[in-house]
């Protein structure tokens, strides 16, 4: 019972970094998210943070993936559809440290044998779920016609969402979640058969 | 005359060792693209490279800069409209290790301060007027309403674009032209005011 105990301590101290690390990480990004200001917020010496963490790497790949949990269970919804997605875009917004980590750690994961790769391959599945559960919410309430082609929909959505963090990141006036929203309205008037004129 | 004919020797070295380092980058990455293996190829010692790039950083992103120029002078013609940015993006699936490497770079990049941040923006100013340019022959041959949206076009089918080639690293079999051939075709359609029915 001792040892149960400890782990679910190891356990909950773990989720309290991982919490405090995307917080630190959004507000100052990876670079400036240094162990010492990771450390001191939770009431650990950096090699106390070390314990739970061995790596920065594994750090932040944890933090994206918490991330996707916290947006998952704050915004998504099936009911409003593609919706949910925008809202975690214009959540995206307001985390540009976030937004960087996922840029480059995805750019990163797409070298052959990177620690990251698994990750991100099983988050573009997870979300070309998400986003065919969307088309078909859409095709429910005929707001997109019945033979829309999903995979080259869902492909080319996740697409424009990724390039346009790129651009943002540059040039945050940019409107990720408008241009998307746009996007959408595209694919639905272009979703049903041509009216013969 | 010496000294310009010295200057003149050290240019075309220059370029010499960019072409064979964009061959080397495309074709084994840039983990892989070493000095040793990039400075043998030019007969140089990998001292005698770095007195021509002192970084890699900076033989990096002038191999990016070279890669412009030369599919530009291949591929790019006004009259071709979009189907010119269609055959750079079907070459592209040919030279692997260069997406790499530019998807790697945009995201580093996006750090403030960081030396090649001028050369995306720059990039990106580049890129759009290119993408106006085919919008604008579509419309010269009708193919395009007089009133889409130009700014937000540009900017979608560049994002995109970006965020296909994260795809296709992960998985080959994606189809990068075809997707996007397909995007602007929808561009196309929705580009035109809705007939009253």
């Amino acid at each position: 019972m001792a040892r149960r105990g400890q782990y679910a301590k190891g356990a909950a101290k773990r989720a309290e970094i991982l919490a405090v690390a995307l917080d630190v990480v959004a507000e100052l990004g990876t670079r400036k998210a240094s162990n010492r200001e990771i450390a001191a917020r939770v009431g650990l010496t950096q090699p106390g943070l070390m314990h739970y963490f061995s790596t920065r790497e594994e750090l932040f790949l944890e933090v994206l993936r918490a991330r996707d949990e916290r947006d998952h269970e704050r915004f998504h919804s099936p009911q409003r559809g593609f919706q949910s997605f925008l809202d975690v875009i214009a959540h995206n917004a307001s985390v540009p440290g976030l937004v960087r980590l996922y840029v480059e750690y995805s750019a990163e994961a797409t070298l052959e044998g990177h620690p990251a790769r698994a990750f991100f391959e099983e988050r573009f599945v997870w979300v070309r779920a998400l986003m065919t559960e969307a088309v078909r919410h859409d095709q429910a309430v005929e707001l997109m016609g019945p033979d829309v082609d999903i995979p080259y929909v869902v492909d080319l959505v996740i697409a424009a969402a990724d390039g346009l963090q790129v651009q943002w990141l540059l040039d945050p006036s940019i409107d990720m979640a408008d241009r998307l929203a746009r996007l959408w309205q595209g694919v639905r008037e272009t979703s049903w058969p041509a009216v013969a004129t």
